[in-house]
């Protein structure tokens, strides 16, 4: 399943999840449910999993008088920064410590970090903050650094190259095709399917990323039915084919040079081949993989036998098992050894 | 997918779906929605659709006074049925006109045929009423009539014998677990998996039976996308395999002699075998099944090649194809022409 | 204060403030307080007052399907009384007993008794009923009852004709000037003031009839404050008056002969007459009255000093007491002893 | 009728009856009727009335975090004044331009001005602002300001020492015995007669006050009728008595010193005399008046007729008119001319 969770701590309206002294009587406190759901969540985490745990925090705020008033000067003003979201932040993570910040709402209309002053917070969060050996963060801090500063880089929604990255990156993305809140009035074509959930995955993953899943809960506080059986299938599917994404890193390819729909990673001397369809003569060919010696193919999910294999002009031709045998109901992953590339 | 819809007009709680007169201000059209929602229903499936139209009417009523009085007297007065359930179920029938009526509610505390008098409305729905020469009805009326009278059988709630009946029945059911309405905190696991969903289909028409399944809506009035999701898969489902459902009637074996999770049915001169599991040797053996020179074995949802069999000490052995080839993803239908009962 | 109250059992909208078999869920027990305002307060009126208990009830429901319908035929059917308004008035007198009922909403459309079958529950109601030897009714039992037939004749709202009826009669209407509930948006000037209420209080009084003055709760269920005001001013002005209006009957006039605004009661020996202004020469002038050799004159709520009069050739002159002297603050009452008519 | 109008811009719950940048989604713009209340009255009262304009505010919040803060650490911090109460002040002044500020909420827990930097914002406010030449304030600026510094004295609530002071001062009360809001619950007698109110008015006026008297809405945002009552009673009273009050100052007495419950004010060389009782013996005896050969006494709604006196040992004997010809209700004037301290 899921390695790390990260709540929004507070979204473009401005209202919080956290009692803020800079935010009162517009938060999750003092206005609706009454409870400090950043920190409910936070000690929830952390005591019963071993996930790790980061908050999400908008810059910017659609309505905030501070906010307009900076816009309608053209930002020659500064009036909102540091009166709002740079204290939020330092207060949400000396109060709640979280092991990763992942900023957004930062370039809009061309801000950049120095209207945001992000720099400064960056400065006391790595060097005078509770968290400053622990924490990492993205890189929404001002539209001069996106995609190039950050402890991971995130660029835009939905981000996913299709080829490695020479740094940390995160694919964001929802089930939901459209929304990153539940709509009440989304029916089920506007949900991503579990085929497309996991070409996501393996997809990110092979490219060095790491996929953030998000979803909305309905208003009665409940994980909509349909998001819970995605996340069910995922951790399913990760319960079997798991070895070949956690810990694992990008292979000299992503993609595989003659066969479509194959993503690979590597984890030690293993290389993995995501395949996400069944070929259709039950053989599937590797243009990119040699064979060596010592090579042995087999298939999470599968029994352990080893997989035939020969080597062929046109590549590496292995033999699949009997589908009707293997546990795996979507995307299946070859397991190689002593591999190399063709 | 489905042929028939039925709407729950009244249940025991009392509230009409329907402006009645003998229900005034306690029905949709009064308080709540304001509408009509039978009739809306109504109009919709006939110009929409070919389903045929049913209604679910609740004989008794929880807390009707004039209900409760009769009890409190172990029914030595017959105050309720002619104030309440017989007037409505005639106003019900003259405005909606109905193809199907699906009673219920009627053999409480023991109650009868004869408390409701329900043989007088039924003698004036099959003799005078507007859909006298069409109209089906089900065996809801009195603890008397219950798997006794009726177009179909309805029996108990989930009935489900497992062996023919020599009349029609019907197993009405539901996606929830337990509940006939929807509830906000029923969670993934409360619901059955579509595995399930096609066992109860497979079983109860290899006996004989149809399948009403029932699932209430979200106070959004929407389909839960849960259940959307679960019937758009028995649509496809059925896209496939429907051949063997529809218009089919009981083999000599209903399940087989042999091999477990294998039901039959027959339609003309074809048998048509529904395997829960795929086998796996990739070899499926039927015990109750015998060939003859001229018969064929094909997979619904497979290319239309001939499979290969052969007959055993053990039974007909037939070959599956390669299930990656196979479009049916859950329970797989094999047709068998020309074959006899071993 | 006041010697019986009338609360509404059922108006023109069919809701009750009791639960009637007859009106399952479209009454206050079943649909919002979810409390028998009926009969909480009957316990409360017998236990803690000496007040008589009376219930008023509307025959006619303005969207009652059945009444429609019985409009509709112009009165040819007559599906609506049976079924509704006469169960529902027999069954709240058995559950409630009251004492005086007031009916109403019976002459709507032209209908009178014989559709409204008022004869038959009268008949009951006076022979058989549990209140046949102590309960009186109203005259609102179909437009051919009113102001004819009943105990008492209320005619129509606010009926107060200025001279003497030869039977008892009663004026009903409200603190406000136009509704009978209470309005939010009612200001100040909507209301009657304490003068305008006495001075229905007295003319009503002096020709032989009741006040019957109505109020509606807020939808808080308190006292609108305004109207607790009224209350406590007509209860003051009572407890010093009241000796003339309880029990009283007509005199020989009503109202005075020669000066405008005095109006006569009688008790036993006693004449009173209420003067609704003060004169401005603190002499008044009775045409009506003449004075003998033991007469005397008092004036109630003064210090129980004869008043000086004189026989004039105009008429009857009284002295009035210093008005600071005088505790009544509006509407003022001689009590005259041996005087005749002049 | 009343000469200012003052409306609660901020109670000490924080929320504000009008948009402020420093208090955003916590005001009537943002949140409940979505309206700028203050700048809809302060409109209304300036093109429809003669009215002054004034505006309370409240410098402190009960559950502000930064109160707490401040508070908490007993006032050695000051994060709250600067962040919350001065610049919503200023921002107040800028946007309304009141011409009177009623400071409130000042000296709870010992605040003195120094905390609150009361000063700066004064300074500013007489030199600097919009208002600079016309605006007054009053004294709640702090512990050590009460009943020292500002335009006006308030002390404290319901401030009515009963003798004269040196200064403007005000009384503020309410018409409800207790409360300072609209309470549903208060009935008749948790508000002031207007016996009551009268003479709270004329002690005030008598002593050199102003009064300011106080309601609050209902939630409909209505004057509760019995609030409208009692005001209109006391514009019936100013139409008459209003002569004595208005621009009046304060005699050498401000109450008699033989008779009681008469209080003086002068205008001019008119000294007026408010008797709250009307005497027994329609003679009225002041011992703090003495005549001259060319005293007049006349009664304020009499017809103008001068009044009897005569000096006896007592006092100034004065013969009251009849009371049935004079219009004042409640609380009478006798205007006097020419006279002297006994």
């Amino acid at each position: 399943g899921a390695k790390y969770v990260v709540l929004t701590s507070k979204h473009h309206e401005g209202y919080s999840l956290y009692p803020s002294k800079y935010n009162w009587n517009w938060n999750s406190q003092d206005v609706g449910p009454n409870r400090d759901l950043v920190g409910e969540l936070a000690a929830a985490v952390r005591s019963n999993s071993s996930l790790t745990f980061g908050l999400y925090h908008s810059l910017f705020e659609f309505f905030n008088p501070f906010w307009i008033e900076d816009r309608d000067t053209n930002f020659t003003t500064r009036n909102y920064p540091d009166k709002r979201p740079m204290p939020m932040l330092k207060e949400l993570v000396e109060k709640y410590k979280p092991d990763y910040i992942y900023s957004d709402g930062d370039g809009i209309n061309g801000t950049t970090s120095s209207y945001w002053n992000s720099t400064k917070f960056l400065a006391w969060l790595f060097n005078d903050s509770p968290v400053k050996d622990t924490v990492v963060d993205n890189d929404r801090w001002g539209e001069d650094c996106r995609c190039i500063h950050g402890s991971t880089k995130t660029c835009h929604d939905r981000y996913n190259p299709g080829y490695a990255l020479p740094y940390k990156w995160e694919n964001a993305m929802t089930f939901d095709r459209r929304s990153w809140g539940y709509r009440r009035n989304a029916d089920l074509s506007m949900y991503l399917s579990i085929e497309e959930v996991l070409k996501s995955l393996v997809t990110t993953v092979s490219c060095g990323g790491n996929m953030l899943i998000n979803f909305g809960p309905s208003k009665e506080g409940t994980i909509p039915t349909i998001m819970e059986e995605r996340m069910r299938q995922m951790g399913t599917w990760l319960g079997i084919n798991g070895e070949g994404i956690y810990a694992s890193s990008t292979w000299k390819h992503q993609n595989d040079t003659l066969t479509e729909d194959i993503w690979y990673t590597m984890k030690g001397e293993d290389v993995y081949a995501f395949t996400l369809s069944w070929p259709y003569e039950n053989q599937l060919t590797l243009g990119a993989v040699a064979s060596t010696s010592t090579t042995t193919i087999t298939m999470l999910g599968y029994n352990g036998d080893n997989l035939q294999f020969r080597e062929t002009t046109d590549g590496l031709v292995i033999s699949m098992p009997w589908m009707s045998r293997v546990t795996s109901k979507w995307v299946w992953t070859l397991k190689m050894t002593n591999v190399k590339v063709a």
